[in-house]
């Protein structure tokens, strides 16, 4: 996406270097809406939440929001009663410097767990990323968000209620620690579509759990993930129709199964992105387990790593993912290869045909279980040595 | 230990090259028991069990065994019927060999999963193992059973029953796969103590519990893992006290616990053995959860590997293992050095102290998590460049 792209009319965003990164850069970004219109977010479902996610939680209750505060370089996490006054404190002041109540000032922050929040750095560069507001700086939030990423992460979506254009923008930070049920992520996504605050709810809801809760890197999860959904309203279209909602929905899955996407293609170290299909399972929640399982195998993602077709270690993990299965009814697939048919492998042949496709950035693992109609999927990536590399030595 | 601490009385061992191993090296070993003595055995939890372990259980039926045949290089596990048909053969081999009852011959494998079980090496070396079984070869049997394994595992305890000396040699391989419930791992004890089948089934699944189901490398499990224990009653007591049966239990726990720390002292790639400890939960199930989901996050597995007191992660691990917690009550230590009181970090000088102790081969982590009286404790291991790199070439 070229910069220029990255704007949805009504929202200005700015970032600036403010010194919270050890290794410069910028590291503190702002979103403002000027429109006057709906919020919503969803949240980590760890016990151990992170100050920020604690004010949104408090300040999204009455469904609205006009800006966005994000910093990397630091979480504000198990930072206790001094890191929520902290976030608090953040939100104040930038209410001030807009001059908007605190309430509809949201907080995100991301980087180092369990280290305070240094507020003068913070406190000093407010009033110039509120003087640089402009419609063309979205772009340099994405820049303020990332941490260990290697690319920003944005997607875009155009469509048209009752006549009028509306966008969809999201931008993301994700990496490590992103797993099923929300990651070490970041998302925000900008609509100038005007909708109702339930309606926004219940379409971020359905949306997250196609998108965001199909991802893994590493099977952990963060105490600070983060989705936070603001729409201005500023499309002038009418109140949606159901159509129009249902448009919108699949706005909402593309931009933000795309950003999905794009996070665990960036997973810390990760040189491939493979989808886990579960096909015929007995039940919905053993489809979704037993790709979970899959997909958080060390020994299934340094396999793809090494673009073997060890589907032993496939039917390892689906054996302990305490689904209904019957092994001699399992077969295996990578893309439309099958290299295991009724639990027996097919041959030497077929898993070299499957580790040809393995050898390229992107495939498909597909396990039918041969015991029902039920389907799911979970987006993962390899576990390689770069994996290591960055999170041996994140901090020292 | 020595090889000549390498015996029991009444059991003898031999061990040959039969072809399996694509690297050569000896790979099948034989271990025979001249006493007419009773087995127990615990097998892989996974749905998907090896052909070893289906014939394992079946013979075990009537708690007895005179022969234990391993194998390296072919885990017979996914091969269908065949093997099933190629595992009870290999019983009858040794059986006829041996001229004993097909039933109480057992057998066992590791390595490559899916690929059919050479059964013209195997039937070819039959003669020849039984030929050379000594009671000074069982440190043979040890070698054949080795996979990605650096040491040979062996542990051996000396006790007294009613006057009469007697002994449990415990050996084992193990290093990938590796998780609670049991893992890639091969155990067979051996014991010339007379003891009634009842008395040692309990006596096994006790010293299980708090052995190989505390330990984990990569939380993932295998299709074979078995442990066996072979009782020959050739230490002459009577049949054993209730005191003395609490002994063989503690001698059961004694070698089962020290070869469950050599399997993760030498996880695939490890170079550190981290002993997780829960203290204070509400309830024996979450102090078990949270020690497993700990011990299996591979952000705190990789922190240990750079000797990063990075809490951060823990308490990440902690939020999502689904435990009664406050983040405000709990404390987390490395050995003596607390790092977090009250849900906050101590400081960088208590910090730089665990660091040090991170530096070392072991340690604890210990977490105090304020909410009951219950404890728990699993052992693992560092994620370094080295599990990768084996784990991506193991095959190819």
């Amino acid at each position: 996406m070229e910069d220029h792209d990255c704007w949805v009319q009504g929202f200005k965003g700015s970032a600036v270097a403010s010194g919270l990164k050890k290794k410069g850069g910028v590291d503190l970004g702002l979103i403002f809406s000027e429109g006057d219109g709906v919020a919503a977010g969803v949240f980590t479902t760890g016990k151990v939440k992170a100050a920020p996610v604690l004010l949104c939680m408090d300040h999204l209750q009455d469904h609205r929001a006009k800006a966005i505060l994000v910093n990397s370089g630091n979480a504000n996490a198990c930072t206790g009663s001094k890191g929520l006054a902290d976030a608090r404190r953040c939100s104040e002041l930038v209410a001030t410097e807009l001059k908007i109540p605190r309430k509809d000032v949201l907080v995100a922050s991301t980087g180092v767990i369990g280290a305070p929040l240094d507020m003068d750095a913070v406190a000093g560069s407010i009033p110039a990323l509120v003087k640089s507001l402009s419609a063309q700086s979205i772009h340099r939030v994405v820049d303020a968000m990332m941490t260990t990423d290697s690319f920003p992460k944005r997607s875009v979506f155009e469509g048209n209620a009752g006549g009028k254009p509306f966008r969809v923008l999201g931008i993301a930070k994700g990496a490590g620690m992103i797993m099923p049920q929300m990651a070490t992520m970041l998302c925000f996504v900008l609509t100038d579509l005007r909708i109702g605050a339930g309606d926004l709810r219940k379409s971020l809801s359905s949306a997250v759990e196609t998108t965001f809760n199909r991802i893994t890197v590493d099977g952990d999860t963060s105490t600070n993930d983060t989705v936070l959904v603001l729409a201005n309203g500023m499309a002038g279209n009418k109140e949606p129709s159901s159509s129009e909602l249902d448009l919108f929905q699949g706005a909402l899955k593309s931009v933000m199964g795309d950003l999905s996407a794009m996070i665990v293609r960036d997973g810390e170290g990760a040189t491939k992105l493979v989808r886990i299909v579960v096909r015929s399972a007995a039940t919905a929640a053993d489809a979704e387990r037993a790709a979970r399982t899959v997909a958080n195998s060390s020994l299934v993602k340094t396999a793809f790593y090494g673009a073997d077709a060890n589907w032993g270690r496939v039917m390892a993990a689906l054996g302990r993912a305490g689904v209904r299965m019957e092994e001699e009814k399992i077969s295996i697939l990578i893309d439309d290869v099958a290299i295991v048919r009724n639990g027996l492998g097919v041959g030497t042949e077929a898993e070299g045909l499957a580790q040809e496709k393995m050898k390229g950035r992107e495939f498909s693992l597909v396990i039918e279980l041969g015991q029902g109609n039920y389907e799911d999927f979970v987006l993962t990536c390899d576990l390689t040595h770069e994996y290591v590399s960055i999170n041996a030595n994140y901090r020292t």
